[in-house]
């Protein structure tokens, strides 16, 4: 057993990671795809956002809570739904959604998961939850029963991941031929031939077997008719992952979904998009007047980063790589210490820019700027 | 024979290329002039524009066809002319003809080859086939033999290399002393002497041969009227490569040139001329209204960089060292695997970008956008 | 003892005290809060700033004097508080007093020191010096005893950091369990109970003592009617030490302090704020008009760095590491070396600017602008 | 005698220096003042201009050739005036004289020179050869001395330097405590008492013995009433060296010099300062409508840096560093053959972008453009 070092940011965590994963595991949780111009640059952008703070302000209580979907979390830093926890610890899903709940905030369960629906859902009856949804080919039998069983499992929205009519090509995986371990299983699809692990190990012998998987079953003739019809056929709140533009934001702002993740699928599906964060701005922009909420994952890493995509008009954030770090540390202890790092230094940065609520942070005029904004003084 | 490593993208041809090719085959091709500032810069620059992609389309069925003169070419990247390909491959250019017909796209010979006009025609009859021009001293015998040989092989296209009165000056080549090996031949020059291969191994002694060559023979003093002369005095379409402002492109509009490749050629000719990339734009603005195809080479290495550069106005692009590295690495096969790798890789940035066709992409609009878009929200 | 090698510019200072410190003062002293972006970016932001000097002015007399808050200094830059003197050297606070005052400039005092406020006054009674507070928890007696303190020793302003609610995560000193050694006091608190050494010492046993330290004995509810306050309280001028917004220097205006210190504790707070000299433009603008100065620090290295924020409107300048590193290369001597080393380089920029005075730099037009005029034109 | 390689391009002769030269020579010749942001930025400023090339030219005959002043030059590229020449070579200034005029080109002599003015006019009679003066403190009898030999001995202009009041701090020359060697002679004052290289060796013992020479004996009160008076009192053009902005080179016109250097000393004098190719811009549009001259010199490598430099207005570049490189490779052999690599990268540059002669350059529309242009697209 790796010793358990001081942590005192999320980088600690993925350092720890990238010194114990297997390979192909970490390979498979850290890669983009193609010249992974994306990845990076979700990190890099934030550092382009400049944080005017406000002072001499009573910030001795300062309330990080905010409500998601009108359900209340302890800091807007939400779990985003990545697949096959299995590979970073054997708490799998169950783990990450124990520490989320522990720590306050929301999970989203993958489509992908070594845990069931239900298994997590019993396990962790009282967190809160999300399911997200891969729409899969032929009839639409098998969203139907997905979408069913998350709602009888108590899950509290569906997160329609819109940017993966298949998967991009990770190009580490297509080397490591990549395929998930015998020992795990794909837990929501046990019933369903084909759809199953085997899918994803028996694949053609090269290339990522999840790639592969993808292009086999995922239905890739999904469109805004189908959302229409998902939103009607579902009673729970609809939310559209993966927007990262004015255009299409302002199409579901139309057809009425709940909520927005502008996303890139943390730069794993088409490469040289912006980073999220860059993106953020003209999605905000475009819902405005409306009770659409917009959310945004990828390269979020620390407080401050929650901090400018609240301030620049998020209602929460999401994280993918950290939760698995948060994982691979320690299980559901490590999800939580990681949430809780997190929160911490949001909290600190709220109070040190002078802000007591999260409401401020959505109000206060120019609290986060581009850094052009110095150039054009 | 080194052994054939999975090959997941361009990247990993270069690499095999740098390890395999002797040291001064490579730096012949690899080299751009001077201190390189372009042929950096082209690789660079395209990661300066982002795609805002569209979503929610039915993309289960892309086409990634297109024409190119009025061909049909399987997607929208054809070959470059390079010169020598007998020192990537015993197959030399009719190796990669043959790559480039069986992924169905257009293989352009350059002027500078180790096989004739005639040998690569008759080893791959039905492929599309362009020439390229360069246009040698004194009198115009020379320029109309070599039309006339490439109409009646079939070829279905003049590019005239309008940036190259003579070659840039690439640092490595003058070092390595640079010279055709013995076993290799000027292949279109077998009759004319002075213009075979004795040319260019018979140097004065230090620099480049192929540099020497260039200003010995050819014309430096190649203007419009030999443009308009050449027009006329050919059946086949004329397309003008190596033009990066607006100006010049309005002129070859003007005098009813079929095409323009925006090309630097791969940085090898003057140094410190933008990015092809960054050229296009007033480039295509500039031929807005007529009917001429704008092209662009230099720097293309990933299916994301074609699909910019569509979105950004051109038909279609072209590849130059990386059809080299394809072909050192396997004959026509590598060509043929090279170029299958990139058209799977444009697919999937149409299908994740939401465009079904190579239509969709041209009329999109605010498809694809420099990065200083997100800097100026 | 180590060596004293030439010293040439602070980067030598710098390097001596990397080479010799110990890791935990070391790593203290030169943190900054979480990512670092900030700490960085204070020093790189100073060289997107240009001069445009002026030429062929009499600068055989050069006067690189100033005052501040109408005391005469000998150049523009002075001491910023910076805590625990007694890491660096033996002479402690009282050495850096004595280093500044023999160079003909102010220092400013931490109010968390290893020497007194008594100690330093009776050692420098000549030397101009000022007090920095941070406002403790519970009644106000604490406050109004360190001010009374600082009244009757001779200080002649009151610096008021407000950037400080609590001190910010600086992740090294969480790995190193930063605490203060032994034989170092809190020397303004030595009666104080729970205010003193042991206050740091003593920690939870993990994580930095002074984070804990300051998140349970700093008042974090400081609010602008308690500078109004304090302001009415003491007989000095009050200065607000960390305002890096046009917003919040308007405030300081309205409520009639005598000078402002742009300032982000050099990176050591909130990260992710502007480095220090691009938010100096703004706050300049904003208290035009009015009788307040405006100070910066922050990334103060070199002459010219000086010479930039004065020509962008800042009466003085204030370094905080850089004395540090003085005071571990030769006490009090070492300060003063370095104090001297930078006004001769302030003095070089000055003259081969061609600005004879500090009244010059502060009124020539365009003296210094930043690197994106050059784009422009 | 080390061997003499491929000499390629200016780069290669810098290399050898580096190899060869003493380090005290070398970091006497390569370093800039302080932090070395000018002259590092002068190197990388030509590389944020890009060219945009005429094609289809009859390039065929290329003319470089240029005037200076009146003279005729084989092309824009002259010897700027740098210090002691012996340090480089046993040939000296003697030596690097002979080199530009076999080259075609003009050569500027330093007052701080191993070799007199006499004893290069008397080795190269027929030379282009201009003289670079600094103005000595007290009486202006050593001035008036100097000017009249330079006239006597057939000088054609004198170039006043007025960047340098004294010397800039070159942080290497301090620690390597820099001073002539005893075999090198200050050889323009062998008469004059404390100005001789008595003066320069004989050092308070630290620090760079040439920077206190300059404080000593420069006169740093020369202002432009002085100019006036030296206009007056030659017989030759006056020529103002070290101007980088619009206001001052306004008022040079109103004087009526005869040409202007945008210089910044090779990064030597106030560190911070724009590059040279960037001051380059406002200086001819100040200029604009007189008929004073405007040359550039820093960072010139590359023809391509000789190109961009014309097309932005101006009518010569001067090289510094490079002419000593030369010299240090082979004598008055290797300037010429610098200078004579410099000519060929210009021609290749000039026809490359169908520019046929210099008047072209000057007159071809946005012929070199800033690199936002194409961000601005
Ligand atoms: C290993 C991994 C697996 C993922 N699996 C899914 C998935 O199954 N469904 C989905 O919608 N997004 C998936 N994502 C994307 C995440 O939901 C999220 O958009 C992304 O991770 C955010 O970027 P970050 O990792 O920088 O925080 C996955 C991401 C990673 C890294
Ligand atoms: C080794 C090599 C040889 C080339 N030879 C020719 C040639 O003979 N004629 C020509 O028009 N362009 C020639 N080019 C330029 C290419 O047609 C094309 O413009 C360039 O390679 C595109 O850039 P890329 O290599 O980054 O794809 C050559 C390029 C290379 C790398
Ligand atoms: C080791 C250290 C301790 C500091 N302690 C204090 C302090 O006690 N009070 C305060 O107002 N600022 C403190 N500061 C901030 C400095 O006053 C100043 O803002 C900062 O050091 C300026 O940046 P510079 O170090 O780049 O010059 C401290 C800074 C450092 C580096
Ligand atoms: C070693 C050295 C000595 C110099 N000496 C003088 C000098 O005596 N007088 C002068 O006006 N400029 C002097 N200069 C500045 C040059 O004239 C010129 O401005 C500068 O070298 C141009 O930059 P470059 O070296 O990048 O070409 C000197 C420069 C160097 C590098």
């Amino acid at each position: 057993v790796p010793p358990k070092v001081i942590m005192a940011c999320v980088k600690d965590f993925e350092d720890y990671a990238y010194k114990y994963l297997p390979k192909s595991a970490l390979d498979y949780y850290i890669s983009g795809s193609n010249d992974e111009q994306t990845v990076n640059d979700n990190i890099k952008a934030f550092k382009r956002y400049k944080i005017r703070p406000r002072i001499l302000r009573d910030v001795s209580n300062i309330d990080t809570s905010t409500t998601i979907l009108g359900y209340k979390i302890s800091f807007p830093v939400c779990i985003a739904p990545t697949a096959m926890h299995g590979l970073a610890h054997d708490e799998r899903e169950i783990g990450t959604c124990k520490g989320a709940f522990r720590a306050g905030t929301a999970y989203t369960l993958s489509t992908i998961a070594n845990s069931s629906i239900e298994e997590i859902a019993e396990s962790n009856p009282n967190a809160l939850k999300f399911y997200q949804l891969y729409i899969f080919k032929k009839d639409k039998s098998v969203t139907e029963e997905l979408v069913r069983r998350a709602e009888e499992a108590g899950y509290k929205a569906l997160f329609l991941t819109v940017d993966s009519p298949f998967f991009g090509k990770r190009i580490a995986d297509e080397k490591n031929n990549f395929k998930t371990p015998a020992h795990l299983k794909m837990a929501n699809f046990e019933s369903l031939k084909g759809y199953s692990r085997d899918g994803v190990s028996k694949n053609s012998g090269s290339g990522s077997g999840l790639g592969e998987y993808s292009r086999r079953l995922f239905s890739s003739s999904v469109t805004w008719q189908d959302v229409i019809w998902l939103k009607n056929f579902t009673k729970l709140p609809l939310v559209l992952k993966g927007i990262l533009t004015a255009e299409e934001a302002r199409k579901a702002v139309e057809i009425g979904v709940s909520a927005i993740v502008v996303s890139n699928h943390g730069g794993r599906q088409l490469d040289g998009v912006p980073a999220s964060i860059d993106a953020l701005r003209e999605v905000v922009k475009a819902v405005q007047g409306s009770n659409v909420e917009v959310y945004l994952d990828g390269g979020v890493r620390l407080g401050t980063d929650v901090f400018k995509a609240i301030a620049l008009g998020a209602k929460a954030v999401f994280i993918g790589r950290p939760a698995l770090f948060g994982l691979a540390y320690d299980g559901a202890a490590g999800v939580e210490k990681l949430l809780n790092i997190l929160k911490e230094e949001f909290n600190t940065s709220m109070a040190l820019a002078g802000c007591r609520n999260v409401r401020e942070l959505q109000t206060e005029e120019s609290l986060v700027v581009h850094e052009s904004y110095y150039s054009r003084l």
